[in-house]
C-alpha cells in the first residue's frame, strides 16, 4: 500500500476490540493473539507506517556524527512515518522540534515508561532541537477513576522522573494539559475538532455510545502539540517548523488522525518514530499491568526487589534441567532476561556474547539473570539519584511558560 | 411532572429533528409546526421547566423595591428553573451571580439579540450582583464556516454592543472562549465531559455520526461558566455561590445537561430564567434569518432603513381594507408591530391604549407602525450612541482577567 493510500485510509480503520481481531493495539489496550506475541509486521501493514531500516539508521549516525542509540541499533524504535523527510530537512539546515508525552496514571514509572524518554533525550542531545513534553493529566482523569487534583499531582510527580532522564532545560518545555490548555493551544484543538467526524473517531479509537464525551473530545488535545503554533512562547512565526514524535506504536492512531488534519490547517504532517512495547517480566505474551507490581521493574524498586522480581518472575527461555539446557541451549526468542538486556546493556559485544553462550547452552539462566540484575540495579540507582536531585523549583522551571532563546543552538 | 422527574429525564429527551416532531427548538434551530407559532406551553412541558407566574414577579418587585422590568411584566421572560431558590437565597442574604452569553456569528446584532442583554443588565442593576458573559467564538467557529480569527474578531465587535447595554464594569467580566478557556475552566469542562455519555449528548442535541467531534465536545464549554470555580479570579473559595442564567429558551438543553451534572461535582444546579423568541418582521411563523437582512431590525440600521423595513415587511394583523378594518379591527395575535411594541414600548398605559384602539379598528396599521418606528428609532439611536462611546480600551477592561472587589456591594 503506498503512503498516500495509507494516510487516506487512516480515518477508516477500526482499532477497537473486535471478535475477529487477531491482536488489539490501541492507546488503551495492547494484547496479542491468544498465546502469541505482538506481530509488528502486521501492525506496520495495518497502520500504514514504514519500517525503520538500516540505511536510515546509518543516515542518523552520519548526520549526528555519533553512534546510533542502542534503541535504534537494536530495533526498539522500529517503525516511522516521514522520518526520512525530517532527516532531509535537517540535512538542508532546517531544524525541527520533538514532541513526546505521558499519561500520568501512576506514582512511579516502570522501565517501559522510561524507554521513550531515554530515546527522546538522545534525539534532543544529538540533533540539538527543542522538545515539548505533554503530561495528559486530563486524559488520565477521563479514563481512570482519578480526580482532577490527583491527576495533576501525579503529573508533577511523573515530571520529576522525566526530568531525571537528563533533558536540557534550555530546550525543553514540559506542560500539563490541566494547566496549559487554552489560548493558541485550545484554538488548534478546535481546528482539529471541526475536521474529524464522530464516525471517524469511532473508527479510529473504537469508542461506543456509552463512552463519555470526554473520550470523544480528547484526541484533538493530543493532536495539538504537533503544531508549532500551539506554543506561541516557543515557535511564534515558525508555523512551518516540522515536528518529530518519538512514541510507542500504540499511540499511532492519535497521530494518523493528526496527520490527516495537518495539511488541511496549514501545517506539516508530524513525523513519527515508533517503538515496540516493552515486555512484561512474565514474557511477551503477558501484559505489564499496573495492578500487578510483579509484572514490571519500577524505578522505585530496591536492589532487593529487582533481584527478587527477576529471579522469581522473569520468564526464562532456558531448559528445565541443566543437562537439557547444556544440550539444547536457551530459546532466546522468548527469554525475558535477554530481551531486557537487549534494551539496557549498552555493550554490543557483551550482548552478542551472552546471546551466543546462552543460546548454545554454555551459559545458564541464573548467570544471565545475574548480569541483568547488575545492569538494572545500576540503571535504577542512577535514575533514583537523578530523580532525588530534581527539586520542585526545577519542575517549576521546566514547566514555566517561557521562551527558549537558545533552543536551536 | 414533578421537578425531580424532569431533571432525571433531562438527559433522555431528543430535541433533534424528527419527522414526527411538531416543532423543533434547540440551540441551532427554532421552527414551529408548519404554518403555526411556537407552542410555549408544550415547550415548558417537554423541557420540564416552570412557568414564571405573577407571584414570582411580585416577589422580584418586593425584593428589589422596583417595578419589574417590562420583559418580566409582559411575559417575555416566561419560564424558569429554580428561580424561586435564587430568590429564597437572596432573601436570606445570600448573593448569586449571573451568567449569560452570545455566539458571535454576525457583525451587527438585531433587536432579538439585545433582549437577553437588556434584561440581564436590569437584573444586575436591581440585585447588585456580578455577571459573567461568555462569548462562544469557539462554538461559532465550529458551527459556522468561520475561521478562528474571524470568530475572535466578531466576539470583540459583539462585546462592544453588549457593553453598550449598560453593564457595570465593577461587576462584569466578559470573556471569549478562545482566550479564556484553560486552567480551572478547562478542569470543569473535563469534570462535565466525563459525566455525560455520547448517547446522552445525541439524545439532548440530536447530533449524528457525520457531525464533527467539535460539536460533541462543545456542550461542556457552555456548562463550565455555571460553576463558580471556573472563575478563580472572581469566586475563589465561593464554590457554594449560586448561578442564575438569563437566556432564550432554546438554550435550555445545555443547562438541563449542566443541571444533571452539577450536584455530582459538588455545585448547586444553575437556575434559569428563560425568554420567548423575538419574532421576525414577517411574523411569528417566519424565522429571523441572518441571510435575510429584511427579517430583522439591526442596531446598525439607519432611521430610513428602520422605517422602510417596518412599513414594508412588518406583518400586520390589520384588515385588507380600511372599511373592513374599522369594522373588524386588527388581529393582535399575529400583528408584529404590536408584538414589537410590547417588547420595547415602556409605557403600559400607552401600550394598552394602542392594543384597545387597534384591536377595535379605531387605529390603523399605519399609525401603529409609525409609533413603532419612533420607538425603535429612538432605541437604536440610543444604542448607536452608546456603542460609539465604547472604546477598545473599554473592551480590554471588561475582558481583563481581574478580581472584582466590589461586585457584591
Amino acid at each position: 500500500m503506498d503512503k498516500k493510500e495509507a494516510e487516506v485510509g487512516a480515518l477508516q480503520n477500526v482499532e477497537g476490540k473486535q471478535e475477529e481481531e487477531e491482536q488489539v493495539v490501541n492507546p488503551w489496550e495492547v494484547s496479542a493473539k491468544e498465546g502469541g506475541k505482538i506481530d509488528y509486521d502486521k501492525l506496520i501493514e495495518k497502520f500504514g507506517c514504514q519500517r525503520l531500516n538500516q540505511s536510515l539508521i546509518d543516515r542518523v549516525e552520519h548526520l549526528t556524527s555519533r553512534r546510533a542509540h542502542v534503541f535504534l541499533r537494536r530495533g526498539v524504535f522500529f517503525a516511522h512515518r516521514d522520518f526520512t523527510e525530517i532527516l532531509d530537512a535537517y540535512e538542508r539546515g532546517e531544524k525541527f522540534y520533538l514532541y513526546t508525552g505521558r499519561g500520568p496514571s501512576s506514582e512511579a514509572l516502570h522501565l517501559g515508561h522510561l524507554v521513550p524518554f531515554m530515546f527522546t533525550q538522545y534525539l534532543q542531545e544529538v540533533f540539538k532541537v527543542p522538545l515539548v513534553i505533554q503530561l495528559t493529566d486530563d486524559e488520565k482523569c477521563l479514563w481512570k477513576n482519578l480526580t482532577v487534583e490527583e491527576s495533576r499531582r501525579l503529573a508533577r510527580e511523573n515530571a520529576k522522573d522525566i526530568i531525571a532522564c537528563g533533558f536540557d532545560i534550555r530546550r525543553t518545555f514540559i506542560f500539563s494539559d490541566f494547566d496549559y490548555v487554552g489560548g493558541a493551544f485550545y484554538r488548534n484543538m478546535i481546528e482539529v475538532s471541526k475536521r474529524v467526524t464522530c464516525n471517524q473517531i469511532v473508527g479510529i479509537f473504537g469508542f461506543v455510545g456509552e463512552d463519555h464525551i470526554g473520550k470523544y473530545s480528547f484526541p484533538p488535545v493530543q493532536a495539538a502539540p504537533s503544531f508549532p503554533s500551539s506554543f506561541p512562547h516557543l515557535f511564534s512565526g515558525k508555523d512551518n517548523l516540522r515536528c518529530l514524535i518519538p512514541c510507542a506504536i500504540d499511540q499511532d492512531p492519535y497521530f494518523r488522525m493528526t496527520r490527516d488534519v495537518a495539511p488541511r490547517i496549514g501545517y506539516h504532517k508530524p513525523a513519527l518514530i515508533e517503538s515496540l512495547f516493552f515486555p512484561a517480566l512474565q514474557g511477551e505474551t503477558g501484559k505489564m499491568s499496573a495492578s500487578d507490581p510483579n509484572s514490571a521493574i519500577y524505578v522505585t524498586d530496591s536492589e532487593k526487589e529487582i533481584k527478587n522480581k527477576i529471579n522469581k518472575y522473569a520468564f526464562s527461555g532456558g531448559q528445565d534441567s541443566v543437562e537439557k539446557h547444556r544440550q539444547l541451549g536457551a530459546n532466546l526468542e522468548v527469554d525475558i532476561p535477554v530481551k531486557y538486556l537487549s534494551f539496557f546493556l549498552e555493550d554490543d559485544a557483551e550482548l552478542g556474547h551472552v546471546k551466543e553462550e546462552y543460546g548454545a547452552g554454555r551459559m545458564l539462566t541464573g548467570e544471565v539473570k545475574q548480569r541483568l540484575i547488575e545492569v538494572l540495579t545500576k540503571l535504577v540507582e542512577r535514575h533514583r539519584r537523578a530523580r532525588a536531585a530534581v527539586t520542585d523549583e526545577m519542575v517549576d522551571a521546566f514547566m514555566a511558560v517561557r521562551p527558549l532563546p537558545n533552543m536551536f543552538n
